[in-house]
């Protein structure tokens, strides 16, 4: 393969990604004027590593963190954004998104598919350090958002504050200090009155 | 200070840059439906730098490109987006970028605080390998949604290829193999119609 066209199978990989700008998230930006997309949440959720990256649970090579959030989300170009409490789209988010790897890492050449694909796997698998801290803040996100907004996502979707303690979990495992956070916000939400507390209490 | 102030400083910094999103440049997205937003675009540099750095001038810290692409639009929260073409605008830039900078940069821990602004510090002078690679990729991204889009920011604008031109030279600074993508692509614009060659050809 000669340079000109490794170099425009890049080209067309980043045209690609482009779409990534599409894909809308179920949560509302923190001054409520519209629906956040899945490019503009990886870039906010990268440049949150470089800021807490003191708070991860064991120590993190920042740069990896940084790359595995930058590529977490590409699938959704295919596949979609699966909201956190949807459990049937849950059922077959991942089928959806493991054709969705293969297509769009595949646009790349080989050696760089593979190292993107082998970045997506390692966020996916959330076994290593930098998975787990990425995986926290990528779950705090959208509780901060739902504070900023009084909980409009949550309550568009019916989801309960027992629900959203299950994710925070998750957040602690990564990141200790900000698990802790996830609850303050959880209980303030309730208390506030824009959190429902369980099912029955909607 | 105590942790939990500590916290919350990063945590309001993390939450006033989510107006990032809100700052439209005068680019489109590569589907022409609407203009980019500077997070978006911050998202999309920065995957681009790691897909590109290959065809760096220099051998570039790959991570240290990333945050100075993750953090080299932040002030413009409160400066705006200044135009590449806007003479007028280019003139009060400086002063504008400067004081945002201090806001911005200012909410978080002073430590942090001189971190990122060293970050935005070493993107303006543009004297590092890693800063003359990240302009090259802010430079080219633009050019690669105007082919795509028959030059729509271009012609918007009244931007002619003499500027473009001027712009590419840059790209081929940080590096060299996209400086001669650049050129074909305002090549391909003018012999297509969508880029003007020169004011008088307006």
């Amino acid at each position: 393969m000669n340079s000109a066209t490794r170099l425009e199978q890049q080209i067309a990989f980043i045209v690609e990604i482009d779409r990534l700008k599409t894909v809308l998230r179920q949560n509302y930006l923190a001054d409520g004027s519209r629906r956040e997309n899945t490019a503009e949440h990886s870039w906010h959720v990268s440049l949150m590593a470089m800021i807490l990256s003191e708070h991860a649970a064991a120590p993190v090579d920042s740069a990896r963190v940084l790359e595995l959030l930058l590529v977490h989300d590409l699938v959704e170009i295919d596949a979609g954004d699966t909201f956190a409490y949807d459990s049937i789209g849950e059922q077959t988010k991942a089928a959806r998104e493991q054709a969705a790897a293969e297509r769009i890492f595949g646009l790349l050449p080989a050696a760089q598919a593979e190292r993107l694909r082998a970045a997506w796997d390692e966020y996916e698998a959330s076994e290593t350090p930098e998975a787990r801290f990425a995986l926290s803040l990528d779950r705090l996100m959208p509780m901060i958002h739902n504070s900023l907004t009084e909980g409009r996502a949550w309550q568009a979707n019916g989801v309960t504050a027992d629900k959203v303690r299950h994710r925070a979990e998750s957040i602690a495992q990564g990141a200790p200090a900000l698990g802790a956070l996830a609850l303050e916000l959880i209980n303030s939400a309730v208390d506030a009155g824009f959190l429902a507390s369980s099912p029955s209490a909607q």
